[in-house]
């Protein structure tokens, strides 16, 4: 079995840890937190996410030296939030990567660059396409600490490669589906975020289940505007790696993206709604970056560029919600 | 303006008289219960259903005489529950329906003759398809009631007709949207109880809103393949009146299939639970009726289909789920 190492020390990090502790032996951890990988070390559970997870340290190896874990492994599953990933790679050059597999397990886009994760591995690491892979949901990392039956989408233009962590992931509460698309994958996890901020919109103002079922039934539809436009496959968009995804997201009250939106359309203003939050939800930058993508490719986005028009123009909510709601079908 | 009649007394009928006083001058209000009738007629409100509605009794017009509400109206707006639709039209011939437009509001099937309502007054009552409209949600009464912002899709083979229904229908907390699929939006409003079940059974047998955005993402595909099979033109399952109905049903915790596949899920025996919850959901009719339509068609409709061993054969809830777990994507 190929050397496995897991980068990151979120709750998804730790989730996908726990998940490969069932079929693996031995498992490299990097996370930047030392006190932390202390704490796991003596303790046996992540201090800061999903504490109820006892981790067997026979099989897991935790470090907080990056070049180290990438050396010690063959496959690699880069699982940092998108807003650090930048940051956090900066220490590695082209040639650490040599030979491996990649799977992002990150849900978002690079904000320094605008690119998904597997655009960018390949345009800043020249990391071959063929060695990159996604991991994608609909998977809150709570109910995988819980153990409740989850489905992960890997995603690989390899089915080698995909079969092989699909075949690592699988196990008593993961069943695993295998996708060609990396690129719509991706973004589709990108999209659903900026979806989840124009739902918590509508709660803040007001607006009722019937008409959040309309929003979200063309929010897939955009989704699948969008990925049929930027990257023209055969996909079924209603498989859980997008609608599934999106549905988890939208429909959680957990949701810091939605929570962010509630705020929006309670009326905050977009920077007190992110000191109150204490934190920069994803889909407010997904909302400026797909907004940038589309300047060329001009694919109808109304949710979208509703969601870009309130954030960055400080644009009426109610005033585009209206304008919204004569365009839903 | 052509004149119209509401047949039903229940919450979606007194939504929908609501909605027409707004653009309506004249609307007769058929219904069974006398004693509600002269409610209305003295304190302006349903007395049991929706009751905050005030109905303006200069527009709306009631009565308990069927043949005479079907006289005094050109265009008809049948709502009654399923079940009740046999009997209550059983007093009525062909000829009472001569020259007249009719738009099913009911959300089931009739289960006298396993038809969706466009086929039953089809055949029973020999209206021409041309003449048979349908008007779907996703539009819970209760929101309605509430002026929340709601679609309908009005679905008609005759788009004049149908833009007639669009246009009276639409107003302040209405829009619409025009569809030509008559068999397709209702056949997906009958599936779609049988998912709200399953979506119940899930949270009975304690499994997570990761499993369920998996299972409801798989439900739309089903009903895809089961109305593309069944009436194959073309359409966008993705639209408000296939997947939006099916969210705002799965997803809200009022929806009596949901309760009743909760009760499933937790053990009770479908008698047990339906006598508990006093009444018997729509989908379990609709489980038994899919199966029957499906017995030539051979659709592939894992969801259904455990949702009918479950009801009908008394199969192991836990042992239908490992199975149907299995193949979703």
């Amino acid at each position: 079995m190929k050397k496995i190492a897991v980068i990151g020390g979120g709750s998804w990090a730790t989730a996908l840890v726990k998940i490969l502790s069932e079929n693996v032996q031995e498992i490299t951890w990097w996370m930047r937190d030392k006190n932390n990988i202390e704490h796991i070390e003596r303790f046996g559970h992540n201090a800061k996410y999903l504490s109820s997870i006892v981790f067997d340290l026979k099989k897991v190896k935790l470090t907080d030296d990056l070049k180290n874990a990438l050396r010690s492994a063959e496959v690699i599953i880069l699982a940092v939030p998108a807003a650090f990933v930048h940051e956090t790679l900066s220490i590695l050059k082209i040639g650490d990567f040599q030979g491996k597999t990649v799977f992002s397990a990150v849900k978002g886009i690079v904000p320094q660059t605008s690119q998904i994760l597997g655009e960018y591995l390949n345009t800043q690491f020249q990391i071959p396409l063929l060695n990159i892979g996604v991991i994608t949901g609909p998977c809150h990392a709570e109910e995988v600490a819980l153990e409740k039956l989850s489905y992960l989408t890997i995603a690989g233009i390899s089915s080698q490669y995909r079969a092989e962590m699909a075949k690592i992931l699988t196990c008593r509460f993961i069943n695993t589906v295998e996708s060609d698309d990396i690129y719509g994958t991706e973004y589709s996890a990108v999209l659903k975020n900026i979806f989840a901020i124009a739902t918590g919109i509508t709660i803040g103002m007001g607006l009722g289940d019937n008409f959040r079922a309309v929003l979200i039934a063309n929010a897939i539809q955009e989704i699948k505007r969008f990925v049929d436009a930027v990257h023209p496959i055969n996909r079924d968009i209603n498989a859980s790696a997008y609608l599934g995804d999106l549905l988890v997201t939208c429909y959680s009250p957990f949701s810091r993206n939605r929570t962010f939106g509630v705020m929006i359309g309670k009326g905050y203003s977009v920077k007190s709604a992110q000191i109150e939050m204490n934190m920069i939800a994803e889909g407010y930058y997904a909302a400026d970056c797909v907004k940038k993508i589309n300047d060329e490719n001009r694919i109808h986005l109304p949710i979208s560029q509703m969601v870009y028009q309130i954030l960055y123009k400080n644009k009426s909510v109610k005033q585009e919600m209206d304008k919204l709601s004569l365009q839903l079908n």
